[in-house]
């Protein structure tokens, strides 16, 4: 039989579990569900310390800061994932510093075409457009051709043509000059071989509304020849969005992003797998395409704000921002 | 206590059910595993009886069987699933019947615009061009794009000229001139809007060696503005093949098809849902197709060899041809 001072063990030991309970849903409760975030990236490659100065860093670091303090800005005004994205791509292409919009590279015959697309992850509605050279900024015309086009991607002087039909800004193709990008052609044209970095930007947005958006911008690779058109402009490859998994902006080898699908295969992982956002990024950019041997990173948000940004380079020029304002930006592996 | 008869009528009984069990075995085994198979389309859409003249019909199906049988010879020679596709479509290109190669619609520049793609599923290597205007057969620049670059797409003029590094055969612009799809331009024009056909032509095979190949050749949408480029040169949407899962071409209304990586998702479908090949090509063309109101089909050949040919148009120009020869064409929905 029990006696009196088991029953007191016993309500202390109840008393101590309850106690436990409490705190462990207190600690759940009190682990906010991100209600909005922005991640951003500068594009993935073989960037390292010993790479850039301490100037050069310090203005893509500033850079990148902007572009994700704007894109916040939007957000936390009750804005779109697509405006947020829009803006924080629109600045990156107006900085010299990344291989999109004013910075972008030069192709074999001394030209920029630039490359870009958009998705609405609340009705898998995208635009695209490819080759265009004499746009400002090709991810404002990539949202064009989704909002007044029944297209999905326009190329070359068409895109431009209906672009100019909405009144897009446009440039003369000296606006592009940047010294750095034409001493590297030169570099490559000795060599007579494409360069190897693939610099793209890149934004995922997920709004206090529960809707994502994604989208990406390139000027494509250092003396590239024959119209090549890379992931960039792919959705499915290089962007995709869908509310009811995640937002994704690839950067790197295009052609293998294409060859796997790679935005699109996030998103089926985690609806088809079950697997987590960052258990799908990483299976995409560290399994998948190193097996192919491609360089490349993502980044990516999903639609409780969780974010990854995984890549298998030494380094990708990327950064995120919760709803708190909290602001991580980052450049190298460590 | 059990009786002697009752011994009697057991042993009856397993003696029965043992001839069941090996009569179904044997079943199972006398079904053969299909070792080869190709599967074409000539494009999905308003085709109805009322819609073809009798000659018409023969017509197709003539065209549709020839470039069948093409194919089987190669496959049963040993040959590669790769070589069976090119040498499918090209047959389908080189006719006038379909909106692809010589019988190519019309832009609304009056201009011919070809796009194409090939898949290889043994290594997931990949050739597109979009937008050419002077090649016979967009699908073997497609596969010279695979074969001979590091690319996976090139467009316009720059694929031109890296197919006549290769020596493809070029045509002037009126080879592809057809009265009716001059025709049809005239009509569109008239009505200030977008035709709603898109013709295109496809191939799916599986060879003796168990790979598969996919590609996708088409000439886009009568009246098409913008350099728009559509789902067929574009792997994931149009093309997917991979040995682990299938091979895949669509057909209808591409910008869906790039929307929801229409081909890629059914591979995506059967690896990471296990869904059998119809019931994948039939989630994507009857259920998230027809739930964005997407006119469209597939045609799709696995592993072992099984096809599937959903649509969800009134017709689809479509055939198959396993391993024994046996021809299958058809046109209609019954």
């Amino acid at each position: 039989m029990f006696q009196f001072r088991h029953w007191k063990m016993i309500t202390v030991l109840i008393l101590i579990a309850l106690l436990g309970i409490a705190s462990w849903s207190c600690g759940r409760l009190a682990t906010p569900r991100v209600q909005f975030g922005l991640v951003i990236h500068g594009g993935a490659g073989t960037i390292t310390r010993e790479s850039l100065t301490p100037e050069l860093e310090s203005a893509y670091r500033e850079q990148l800061t902007t572009a994700l303090q704007a894109g916040y800005a939007i957000l936390s005004d009750g804005g779109s994932a697509l405006d947020a994205v829009e803006t924080a791509i629109t600045l990156l292409e107006d900085s010299p510093l990344f291989n999109a919009g004013k910075g972008a590279v030069f192709n074999a015959d001394g030209h920029n075409e630039l490359d870009a697309s958009i998705m609405d992850g609340s009705n898998l509605a995208a635009g695209a457009v490819a080759g265009v050279r004499h746009v400002k900024n090709p991810i404002k015309l990539a949202r064009l051709v989704m909002e007044k086009s029944p297209h999905v991607l326009m190329s070359g002087d068409g895109a431009e043509r209906f672009g100019g039909e909405y009144g897009i800004e446009t440039v003369n193709e000296d606006y592009y000059f940047t010294q750095r990008r034409w001493d590297a052609l030169q570099r490559v044209k000795g060599k007579e071989a494409q360069a190897k970095e693939q610099g793209t930007v890149g934004a995922a947005a997920l709004d206090r509304h529960g809707n994502l958006a994604a989208g990406t911008s390139t000027g494509g690779i250092t003396n590239k020849k024959f119209g090549r058109i890379g992931d960039a402009p792919i959705i499915g490859a290089g962007t995709y969005a869908d509310n009811r998994t995640c937002a994704v902006s690839g950067t790197g080898h295009g052609e293998f992003f294409i060859r796997i699908a790679a935005a699109y295969d996030i998103s089926a992982l985690m609806a088809y797998r079950h697997l987590s956002l960052q258990a799908a990024a990483e299976l995409v950019v560290n399994d998948k395409l190193v097996q192919m041997d491609a360089d490349g990173g993502v980044i990516a948000i999903d639609r409780q704000g969780h974010i990854a940004m995984p890549f298998n380079t030494p380094g990708m020029y990327r950064g995120y921002i919760d709803q708190d304002g909290a602001t991580v930006v980052a450049i190298y592996e460590d």
